[in-house]
């Protein structure tokens, strides 16, 4: 009998011939990822637990990105008490503007193929990009990890997703997710693995996947994982030798498949204000826009930049539009600003921020007011995530964006 | 008698022979200059006052920068009022996110030499750069100034400011204005002009000189002017043949005079939390420090830009330092995209941010808290104006701002 992606990650991890779904293990913790707004409850817990020490202060990666630069004087409380534990404890890494936590933990190889990696953030399913089982964890079971280095979990079953086909020149992976997640509904897949295949997933790049494992939160997942292959072991920085052990095996044990056909998928947005009320943008075409937003650890990488460059070089965004653009990371931004994108963008009138995570938190930088609608390239459109509950907000990708911020309307790229 | 710029502008506006200081006059108000933060009240007021129409639409300029992007819901309301006002009154010239207003000012050609100018910030000061007399006032003469297009004003004394020779090479203009706002006092040219002159004047570029026209309110002063030259002539596109008569007199009468000696001045600093509490950098050099900003409109034009990015070129900002980098216009950061400064800077570890008044109104982008330093370039270092009150906040130039941000410390550049 066959393994999952997971099932092998996880038996791997704790020497076991082979784990099955349902099972309580407990597992040895590779890496984890701690972000600013909870570093105070989990150096907090800590030391309540008794803990003296890090269990391994080389795993321990501390990210200031929600807050980063700080809006209100509560903000800098954070990073004090971060940079006292930090120093206390001797942690090596801590990135104070770096960029999007998860942006950087496979960015800087922090989450490797094969890994298990846990983080206070709901989105760290996101490392699944390059085969590493990742997923978030509440400041409790964080501050627990860093005195034991283990976590119980269950193992969770698997939904096979299999993608194939070549697609369309306005459809990206945030449009094959957010399909997907319309499909399965914001609960299908709760305390479940997605394993993405097929050779439209192939044909991606690992930024386009990374879309994808960041949002299958939004369908409950508790990680979403890709086979690695040759453009995951460069960028990881591992041989493919190594991890070529990680991809489901055939006759593996999946409580559902779900197929599509690329050629069949369409530009699509999530409409206010749950992520799974999903609608063809030609749907909800010439819906008036009042804000669009280009960033976030979904869609703030240097190909998201590109593409919103290209359909915005030598073009204007709408009046009355406010077209913000936030790159995920320090590296992105100075990537994107050797390949002239950071200048077609803010020649066609986008407003570029500093990396980091931005408007997509609702916590400064381009906050609406009842009425107004922004479309977004990040992961949540929950009412009030981006200031009052009277705006709506609409997700799609970066092409939908830039496109939608020249036309001043919802349109398809 | 001659007289000086202020008298000489202030005369041909109300069509006299001559004014003299302590006159009574009514001006015919050439542009006005209103920001997000104070288009509510003016708006108001102005239609408490009865108007229904603006003396000249063509006239009026509203500029969004102190809350853009936005941080809180109440942000944007200011931006809606204004958007209502703008379009109920026919008005034409309205920026929602091209840059700080006093920048935009000159930039955009809204305030041209000869000119009187009123705008609702203190430091409209600002155009005198250009030999423009302008000046901050409040929303309610600003309403009144919306419907009649007049303003009285008192004629003000001028205090004639000589500087000869040739600045060290890490002096810049905002060392010489620091110095003459500490020799004046916060209040030693209250309600009276300021007027420069002298050969390290007239080499300054009209960059060098918005500097000092900045901050003169901050020893006080109604108005501070240069006049005009080749170099005002071709930044404020004008024939230095229709603005020539914008000088003061050999026997103008002046209240004061005060010379300096460029050889002589070295690079300062105003220390928590007066304006005028100046001190040579070498006698704070030392001081720890846990931010720099560079920016606002004092500083955050492209020539500062450039000699933060000379000194930081190749090298790095010291740890536990954040560098905050805010380009006062779109417009700068183009440029400073084009000559790669940018790139330099956040190589160096800076934190670029979208144009506007960013962190230097406190509202967002930087805030610091209880026992934190920062060495920052703009005009104000008053008792919470970044964070709480227990921050020490220490103003200085550009160049002193690079250096100190790789040290970590007070330095001369």
């Amino acid at each position: 009998m066959g393994q999952t992606i997971i099932e092998k990650i996880v038996s791997r991890n704790i020497g076991a011939e082979s784990v099955k779904p349902g099972e309580i293990v407990t597992v040895n913790v590779d890496r984890v990822m701690i972000h600013d707004i909870f570093i105070p409850f989990v150096a907090e817990k800590f030391e309540e637990m008794g803990f003296t020490k890090l269990w391994d202060p080389d795993k321990v990666v501390l990210i200031y990105d929600h807050m980063v630069p700080a809006s209100t004087v509560d903000d800098i409380r954070h990073f004090k008490i971060g940079d006292a534990f930090a120093e206390k404890y001797g942690m090596k890494h801590v990135h104070r503007s770096d960029g999007i936590c998860h942006q950087l933990m496979t960015e800087c190889g922090y989450a490797k193929p094969g890994d298990i990696v846990f983080g206070t953030d709901s989105h760290t399913t996101t490392y699944g990009c390059v085969g590493c089982f990742s997923s978030g964890i509440g400041y409790t079971e964080m501050a627990s990890i860093l005195g034991t280095g283990e976590l119980w979990i269950r193992v969770p079953e698997t939904i096979k997703v299999v993608i194939n086909g070549k697609l369309p020149e306005n459809v990206t992976s945030k449009d094959v997710i957010l399909r997907l997640i319309g499909d399965l509904g914001a609960d299908g897949a709760t305390y479940k693995a997605l394993e993405f295949s097929g050779s439209t997933v192939d044909d991606m790049t690992v930024a386009s996947r990374m879309t994808m494992s960041n949002m299958a939160i939004e369908a409950g997942a508790k990680a979403a994982l890709f086979a690695p292959d040759e453009k995951t072991a460069e960028y990881s920085k591992v041989k493919l030798s190594d991890v070529d052990w990680i991809y489901g095996d055939e006759d593996a044990s999946y409580c559902r498949t779900i197929t599509y056909q690329a050629e069949e998928l369409v530009p699509v947005t999530a409409c206010p204000s749950q992520v799974d009320k999903i609608r063809d943008v030609k749907e909800v075409a010439g819906t008036k826009l009042d804000q669009v937003f280009i960033g976030s650890c979904t869609n703030g990488r240097l190909e998201d930049l590109k593409a919103a460059a290209e359909i915005l070089d030598g073009k204007k965004v709408a009046d009355y539009v406010k077209l913000i653009v936030t790159p995920a990371s320090r590296k992105i931004y100075k990537e994107a600003a050797d390949a002239g994108y950071l200048k077609i963008l803010a020649k066609a009138g986008a407003i570029i921020t500093q990396p980091g995570c931005g408007l997509c938190c609702g916590r400064a930088g381009g906050i609406l007011t009842d009425g107004e609608r922004v479309l977004a390239t990040n992961n949540r459109n929950f009412l009030g995530r981006m200031g009052t509950s009277k705006v709506e907000i609409y997700l799609a990708s970066p092409k939908t964006a830039a496109a939608s911020a020249v036309a001043g309307e919802i349109t398809e790229a």
